[in-house]
């Protein structure tokens, strides 16, 4: 029996309310030996707090030493394994632009770059070209049509794209055309299965007709593809867990992900007001919500360990407001640390906190790294935190006689 | 998708080099109620220096109550699940002593022994007789001949032999011959399929030759067979992690378990200080090294437990040298416990520290299993510990965009 059978079974109805408030990137490293991380130098008095009355740990991902994407990330977060569930990286890219993909869409996640005049790559992001420009390339891109499919070419920002393919019959097991290097040309897409030859032929046919479109644009002269993959049609957590979710996220992968699971995701404008300000709107409405802040992983990303701390002192400060709604259940965690130190994700395991009236609270009294380590819930799988979740809020039902 | 996967999947070339230090027989007990383990008791300021730069945690080899063998403790230490992974006691043997084991032949692992005029054993190891003398009756045993097989005896040391049986079809579902009791006669052996009777038979033939051949020698007149087993065919280490892996070890045992992972072996002395210098020497040449210090385990099964704590100061005292070749990471754990209380291997979880400059490290500062208790890995699978020490050394990219 699977973790899904289980929920399936015992969830029961209930009226607490589940906030999982993930921010991105949490986990951090000292910069130098024997420092503080971000989290740990960041000056959280109401996270601490919140500390103070709640379970700790630190949340593992995907496994040990395994670092994760942000997909992966979240999918543990909400429950489900990411080694199990996988989610391809052009459908993430065109969920997260709100584009309606429909079952058999075959999506891909495009890159406009820059090629010499022997077709190798010189910039696989040609100059990081400015979002009103992928616009209109993208539309340019639109006069492709191939026989039997329907075809969508969707800007998201700067260089980036989204291919969509509709048709009958398409086949996701292709490889990649972004080589991952310059001085080299791009590959063709390859059929990993006969049933996907007839489909890598179709692609390469749109790649043919996308580089004589753009053979007089610089930079923005060829496109590369990656992550060409269907929906990958994953249970959804309403039917999983009997809750009503939500998603509130600024960032299009996020709502990507979420949609996926089969949240409704609230639109909601750019600052972590907005989103706080959306969250009040439509708390009578849901029984979960995700509640998402990415700059904390920019930062992390950027090496900025001030400002990643700057952002998580600003989480800090409006946390009072989300718990000011009374949540029965409250989860703080991240989907993957990200140190500034390594200006990338990591694999280290995320301080991750879980307060409800119900639940057992250890001796953490401070949100950091090296606290949680003596949490309550040690080391643990970050899939353990949403049936955690539903137990804290009386959601669960007693397992057996 | 199983860690192999994963690990083949993500990893990347790198810089970093890896040095797993194993203690053998590491983890200790108090000698009585409220006492120092073997490792507590040692003056170790270098491994306590490290664990204060360190994450630390205590390692369970194969599970909870389970007490490795030497093949299963480090199979895990490599990163392979012992309870899938099985290596036969005759090819751990065969190997140990170079010999070179073709795919499809049949090794076991020989006991010269004692039996009386009954045929009953008296001597499970023949008085423990001189290596000389073992070589010797291997020679003996070499005139026996079987119709359409090749046949190898090996002396290894004292009262233990290899045999090797190399011909078509040979199939090592098969019961071993020694009752490990006295008194009794040694068993026939059987097949545990009926793919394996004609291989019993060739065994069970081979052995009454032999009795014939020693039946005048005292003390060893008879032969004891265990482990009957073929080339387990593991994965290799360096198609799993992509590491240039090499072995340090003076006992054959080790040599032959790292063999059969992939490594290279390399030639070394009996000593720490030979090991070292084989270290030296050979730093350069591969990414990854396992170095193998076997004394502390064997004082543990000694019961000595001064002896054990003198060795784990001997290899405190030249931990400096091996860190001054500047490892990108550095493990030092053993591959099961051995308290000189028990005389034994035993099932306790064994202390663990993995230093990098990316680790996190936590709050313990002293190498010895009560510190370790606290440590930030806890009490983790064995077989995460390649998989973290990949990820320190940076030579595995993110899982999922």
């Amino acid at each position: 029996m699977n973790d899904f059978e289980l929920m399936r079974e015992l969830h029961i109805s209930g009226q607490g309310k589940i906030l999982l408030l993930v921010m991105d990137g949490l986990g951090g490293l000292p910069m130098e030996a024997g420092g503080p991380t971000e989290l740990e130098a960041a000056h959280t008095p109401n996270l601490d707090a919140l500390a103070q009355d709640s379970i700790c740990g630190l949340s593992v991902p995907v496994g040990p030493g395994i670092t994760p994407g942000s997909g992966p990330g979240h999918l543990a977060l909400f429950g489900y394994d990411p080694l199990r569930y996988e989610i391809g990286r052009g459908v993430l890219e065109a969920c997260g632009i709100d584009f309606p993909l429909q079952k058999e869409d075959l999506a891909a996640r495009g890159n406009f770059c820059t090629v010499d005049s022997e077709g190798r790559i010189v910039d696989r992001r040609a100059g990081r070209i400015p979002t009103e420009k992928g616009a209109e390339l993208a539309a340019m891109l639109r006069q492709i049509t191939l026989p039997g499919v329907e075809i969508f070419v969707e800007p998201v920002r700067e260089y980036r794209f989204v291919l969509v393919i509709r048709g009958e019959g398409l086949v996701d097991d292709l490889t990649e055309t972004d080589p991952q290097q310059l001085g080299v040309p791009p590959l063709p897409v390859k059929a990993l299965s006969p049933q996907a030859e007839a489909t890598a032929t179709l692609v390469n046919e749109w790649i043919a007709r996308a580089r004589q479109i753009l053979a007089d644009q610089h930079p923005a002269n060829m496109v590369l593809l990656r992550g060409l993959s269907k929906e990958p049609g994953l249970p959804q957590m309403g039917d999983i867990y009997g809750l009503r979710p939500a998603a509130i996220a600024t960032y299009p992968m996020y709502r990507g992900v979420a949609k996926l699971v089969g949240m409704d995701v609230l639109p909601t404008g750019d600052s972590i007001e907005d989103e706080i300000a959306t969250l009040k709107a439509h708390w009578e409405e849901y029984d979960f919500f995700y509640f998402h802040v990415k700059k904390i992983d920019s930062a992390g990303e950027d090496g900025d360990f001030a400002r990643k701390v700057s952002i998580i002192e600003h989480v800090d400060r409006v946390l009072p407001e989300m718990l000011a709604l009374k949540p029965a259940v409250v989860i703080v965690t991240g989907d993957h640390s990200t140190p500034a130190r390594l200006k990338s994700h990591s694999w280290h395991p995320v301080p991750a906190m879980l307060w409800s009236s119900h639940c057992r609270p250890d001796e953490v009294s401070q949100f950091g790294e090296r606290a949680c380590m003596r949490g309550g819930l040690g080391t643990f799988p970050a899939t353990d935190l949403l049936p955690l979740a539903m137990a804290n809020a009386l959601r669960l039902t007693k397992y057996g006689a």
